[in-house]
């Protein structure tokens, strides 16, 4: 079992990396085996096809951005609401500074990044992205719906609100990707939180 | 040079609708030829590389998007600057339900899918991606601009926050790909503008 797991999650953690740097479709399963120094046999002994270990890529990824991330904390609720949007978008872009550091290039959103790539190839691929955006705005969504509460925004549309949110940040991410300058997100980010704090 | 050149542009056609459909490592050489009509010898004497014929779709949807798309009369100046922004946001919105019906699926944008899938990869590819965001970045801060000087907008940051609008719209695409919805834009669309707006 030891051994097996092990292997097993040596290929999610390469097929991880590899699909940042550079794409899905650009990732063969033959040098996702190199990298973890797993036999081709045992990789379809765990995984079916390349989109099933793609589906445990995208758990494994949301995985670490639920306990790890730099956003993980962003929405602590003994912040106050707005400043918990702030602490997301701010979480992000240190995320996409400090993996530019590591990498040398701004590599993007895992998500993002497959959503973009997939979506009209594979619908499940597709779907389970979506559910993973869907959780993610329903969060900012719930804070909205604070701020709202305690009179820090005007009644507004706060599902609407939550996913052009949602939105902002994977296009800031986009941006920064194009431009291979994560620094710029700050920028960005901070005329996006700007926009969404300059209450009626 | 007739029948060349129409090889060359049925080349580019082809290439240009199935890395929409799809996406640009899935889609080969001897698959853009089949659909283009066209062997594939001559596709190397046109395109000394599948980077090569890239730049061309960029060009080739660039031109497009200028000259014919429903954003490329959102920002004649005959129209107030923030009218201009709502147009930009509603002409992209309905070029994607435009698009989801005839191909009965959201393929998001030329440059965004592009721009996510190689960015990490093609530095040549990236440079012309950024340089067109650039482009669409310029005009929309200028329309800002002329937004603050007739007092439609506080002073703000333009440049950033043009660089924000145009993230936005990336993100919004983005989102309504990966939920396979565009009609979900309008409300994104309308949450942001509203943002943008909501005036001090």
């Amino acid at each position: 079992m030891g051994r097996n797991s092990d292997a097993k999650q040596r290929i999610i953690d390469s097929a991880t990396e590899l699909f940042h740097s550079r794409s899905y479709a650009n990732v063969g399963v033959q040098e996702i085996c190199e990298k973890a120094n797993v036999k081709k046999g045992s990789f379809y002994h765990f995984f079916p096809s390349k989109r099933d270990l793609t589906l445990n890529v995208i758990d494994h990824v949301w995985l670490y951005y639920n306990q790890q991330s730099a956003v993980a904390k962003a929405f602590d609720k003994d912040v106050p609401p707005l400043k918990r949007i702030e602490r997301f978008f701010l979480g992000s872009c240190e995320f996409q500074s400090q993996l530019q550091k590591e990498k040398g290039k701004v590599c993007g959103c895992h998500f993002g990044n497959l959503a973009s790539e997939i979506s009209s190839q594979d619908e499940i691929i597709r779907k389970k992205l979506d559910a993973i955006f869907s959780a993610q705005a329903d969060v900012i969504e719930e804070t909205l719906e604070e701020a709202v509460a305690v009179g820090d925004l005007p009644e507004i549309d706060t599902k609407a609100t939550a996913d052009a949110i949602l939105a902002f940040m994977q296009g800031i991410i986009l941006m920064a990707k194009t431009r291979n300058d994560a620094r710029l997100m700050k920028k960005m980010a901070k005329a996006g939180v700007d926009m969404l704090l300059r209450s009626d």
